[in-house]
C-alpha cells in the first residue's frame, strides 16, 4: 500500500470515530485519561528504552553537527520527565469539559426553540517536532475536546513517540473510546499529503520552529492554530518608572530568550533615553546581552562608554531567540505605535508607564493579540491567563486570538427545535412574529 | 497612476483609519449612521437617477443576453426601495454595539489583572454582485462594528454604487468618522489585487453566485467569511408525522426556491416512502417542482401513476436554485447521516420525526453548521435566529458558524494592566502562586 493510501485509511478511521468521540460523555473521557496516566507511569521503563534508541541515533547526528545540542537535550526523557507527563495527562482531565456548553438560547416562537451549542471540531492533525512530551499533550487536549487526533512527530522522537502512543491508545481502547480516535503517522512524505486532505481535516496544529510553522500555513487551505513567529516590544515610555522599566526589560528579555513572547525589541522614547539606556544597558550587558543599537542609541551609549554593535533596517523583523536586542529610540508614544503596528507580528507588546492616557492609547492602538502595561511580556501564556492549558498562541485574528485554551478546540452548532413550523408563516401581511425571548438552554431535556 | 498603486493608497487610507473608527464611541458611529440613512432619504432622486443609468445600459445587455432578467430585476431600484434601504442603515444604529464587550476578566495578582476584550477586524474588503442595496448594508455593518471598510461592487451597478456611496461617505465625514474609513473601487481587475492584500485587509466577505464565492475562496490566502454552497436536506424518518413533513417539505423547497437555506435534497425512510412520497409528491408537482428520483422513488411513484426523472449521482452535490428536487429512498436513519455529512455543504439539514431518539440522534450525528428537528430549513437566518443583522452564512467551523452576526465582524484582544511583575517572581522554587479570580470588567476604569 502507498504512503497515500495507508494515510487516508488512517483519516478515514479518524473521521469515523469523530462522531462517537463527540458526543462521548466528559466522565468517559475523563476516565479514559486517567487510565493513560496511569499507564504511563507504570509502563515508564519501557518509554525510557524506547528514548534511549532515539538518543543512540541523536548521537550520531549530532557527532555529524546534523542536530544541534538544544535539540538534543529537548529529546531526552529521564524519570522525572516521564512523571511530569503522566501527571500533565490527569490534570487534562480535571479540566471543564469544553463540549455542550450552551452559549445562545432562544424561544423564536412557542414550540420553536433555537440553542448555539459548543461541539468539536471532528479531526485535529498535529505535526510537531522532536520533543517526546508534545504528543501526550496534543494528546489528551484532542481527547479531552471530543476531536479524534492524527500525530505527525519528527523523526528524532521516532521510537519515544511510537511507545507512548501505543500506552495512550492501549488505554483510551481499554476505557471504551471509540477505536481509531488516536492515529500516528511516522512518514516524512505523509506531511505534503496530510496538508491537503481538506475532506478529512478540521484543523491543523503544527509546533515548531517559525520556518516550519509558516511552512504549514502557507501550504494549506486547512485552518492552521498557531503563530510563527514572536516579534514582541517594550516600549519605554518617557513617563515610565526607570526601576519598573529596567526589571521588566530584564525579565522579558533573558528569563527564556527562546520563548516566542520574549522581548525581541526595545524601544525607548527619547524623553527618557539618556536617563534610562546606560543603566538599563549596564544590566543587560552584565547577563550577556547583546545590543544592537539604531545610530542615536549607539552615539548615546558610547557618549557612556558602552560600545554597542549598529542595528540595521532587517533587525526589526528579526525574531532573535538568543540573547540579542535591538534597541532604537523613538520621538513618541506616536512612533513607537506605528513601529509595532508595520513590524511587529502582532504577538504581545508592553508599555512601561506612569501616566495613564499614554498606557490607554497604546493599548487601544496596538493591533496586537496581547497588549500590556507595565509587566513583562512573558506572562502572555495560557497557563498564566488562567485558561487552565495552552493549545497555542495564535496571532491570525479570526476564531482564537492571543493565548488559547480548550476553548479553541471546539466549534459551534446551531439547534432548533421545532414542531412543524414553516417559514411562509412568518414572511409577508399576516406574518407572525418572532417571540426572540431567552429560554431555559438546556436542549437535551426537549427531547427526552 | 496604476490600478495597483491607486488600490494601496486606498487600503493604506482605510488602515489608517481603522485604528481611529475602532476606539470611536457608539454614540459617534450611531450618529453617523443616522446621518446617512437621513441623507439616503432626502437625496432619493439622485439615486433614482443613478440607478436609471445602470438600469439604461442594464436592458442593452438583457437584449444581448449578456444578463438575465433576474439580475436586471435585481438592479432595479424605487422608491420604496430606497426607503428600505434608509430604514435598514437607521436600524444597524439600534443594534448592540458589538466592541468593548469584556469577555473575561481576571485577576492574576494583586495589581496584575487580565482582560479579554471584543475589537474590531481593522479592515474588511466587501466584493459583490449587482444589487444596489449591498453597498449600504454591508458599509452599515462595517462602521458598526469599528471597521473601515473597501467596498468593491459590480459593473452593472456601477453608478448607484457610486452615487450611494458617495452620501454615504459623505454623511460619515460630516458626523466626524475618520476620513478614509470607507472606499469604493471600481475597477474589475482590483478583485485580484484586493485578494493579495494581506497586509492591509483582515476580512474579506463577498456576496454573489457559489462560483464567485468559491473564487474568492479558493484565490487569497486572507480570511474570507461566508459560504459557497447550500446543500440543504431534510430527512423525512420512518416515524415522521406526515402532515408536518409535507407541509414542511412544501416550505422548504418552494417558498423561496434560490435561497441558500432551500431544501435541495430529500430524503426518505423506507419505512414511511409508501405512505409519504405520493402524498408529498402531488403537492410538490402542482406547486411546479421536478422531482427527480432515485431508481427506488421512481419505480415507487410510477405504482402510484406519477412519473418522474432518474435522478444521477450528480443531483445529490448539485444545489438546484430553481423548482428542482432530487428525491432519495434511505433504509434508516444511518443511512440518512452518512449521505448528508458525505454529500452536504454543513449548512442547514432538517429531520423530520416523532421519535426523540432519533431526532437527538440526527442532531448529535450531522456535521452542519445548523441542524433542525421538526422544522423548515428556511429559518436558518440571522434576523430570524435573533442576531439583529446578519453579516452572512458560515460554514466553515473557524470563528463563526451558521448565520452570522455583527459579532462575526470583530475579534478579541487580550490586555493586561500590571505594575511592573516580572515572571521570574513566578517561576522555580519560590514562585509566587498566581491568584486567578474574577474581578470587575471595567478595564478602562483602571487607567483613570
Amino acid at each position: 500500500m502507498s504512503v497515500g493510501s495507508g494515510l487516508e485509511l488512517k483519516l478515514v478511521e479518524a473521521k469515523n470515530a469523530s462522531l462517537a468521540l463527540g458526543n462521548a460523555p466528559s466522565e468517559l473521557k475523563n476516565q479514559a485519561l486517567k487510565i493513560a496516566s496511569d499507564a504511563i507511569l507504570e509502563r515508564k521503563e519501557e518509554i525510557l528504552s524506547s528514548n534511549r534508541v532515539d538518543l543512540e541515533f541523536a548521537k550520531v547526528l549530532l557527532e555529524r553537527r546534523e542536530i544541534n545540542k538544544s535539540l538534543f537535550d529537548r529529546l531526552k526523557l529521564d524519570e522525572a520527565k516521564v512523571e511530569e507527563i503522566a501527571k500533565m495527562v490527569s490534570s487534562v482531565a480535571d479540566l471543564e469539559d469544553p463540549v455542550g456548553r450552551v452559549l445562545y438560547s432562544i424561544k423564536m416562537d412557542e414550540g420553536l426553540e433555537l440553542f448555539k451549542v459548543s461541539v468539536p471540531f471532528g479531526v485535529i492533525v498535529s505535526i510537531f517536532e522532536s520533543r517526546p512530551d508534545a504528543l501526550p499533550q496534543i494528546a489528551a487536549l484532542c481527547i479531552k475536546s471530543g476531536n479524534s487526533v492524527v500525530l505527525k512527530g519528527g523523526a528524532e522522537a521516532r521510537a519515544s513517540n511510537r511507545k507512548i502512543f501505543e500506552i495512550m491508545k492501549d488505554s483510551f481502547t481499554k476505557a471504551g473510546l471509540p477505536e481509531g480516535c488516536m492515529q500516528l503517522v511516522e512518514e516524512r512524505e505523509a506531511v505534503g499529503a496530510l496538508l491537503k486532505m481538506e475532506g478529512y481535516v478540521d484543523l491543523i496544529i503544527p509546533r515548531g520552529s517559525n520556518e516550519f510553522v509558516k511552512y504549514i500555513q502557507e501550504n494549506t487551505r486547512i485552518p492552521v492554530l498557531g503563530h510563527s513567529s514572536g516579534i514582541c516590544h517594550v516600549y519605554v515610555d518617557s513617563k515610565a518608572d526607570l526601576s519598573k522599566a529596567i526589571k521588566i526589560c530584564l525579565d522579558a528579555r533573558i528569563q527564556y530568550p527562546a520563548a516566542c513572547n520574549s522581548m525581541k525589541i526595545l524601544l525607548v522614547d527619547r524623553g527618557i533615553a539618556e536617563a534610562f539606556l546606560p543603566a538599563v544597558s549596564r544590566f543587560l550587558i552584565e547577563e550577556g546581552v547583546r545590543i544592537k543599537g539604531c545610530p542615536e542609541t549607539k552615539e548615546l551609549l558610547s557618549r557612556f562608554g558602552v560600545a554597542v554593535d549598529e542595528a540595521d533596517e532587517s533587525d526589526w523583523t528579526t525574531e532573535y531567540l538568543d540573547l540579542t536586542l535591538p534597541v532604537k529610540i523613538v520621538s513618541d508614544i506616536e512612533e513607537a505605535i506605528s513601529h509595532i503596528n508595520r513590524y511587529g507580528s502582532k504577538h504581545t507588546d508592553a508599555i512601561i508607564t506612569e501616566d495613564l492616557a499614554n498606557a490607554r492609547k497604546f493599548i487601544t492602538s496596538i493591533d496586537s493579540s496581547s497588549v500590556f502595561h507595565n509587566a513583562s511580556t512573558r506572562f502572555s501564556d495560557g497557563y498564566r491567563y488562567g485558561l487552565g492549558a495552552e493549545v497555542g498562541i495564535s496571532t491570525n485574528k479570526i476564531h482564537a486570538r492571543g493565548p488559547v485554551g480548550l476553548e479553541g478546540l471546539v466549534t459551534t452548532k446551531w439547534i432548533l427545535l421545532g414542531s412543524g413550523q414553516v417559514v411562509s408563516d412568518y414572511v409577508g401581511k399576516k406574518a407572525k412574529p418572532f417571540l426572540h425571548r431567552k429560554t431555559d438552554p438546556d436542549w437535551e431535556e426537549r427531547l427526552k
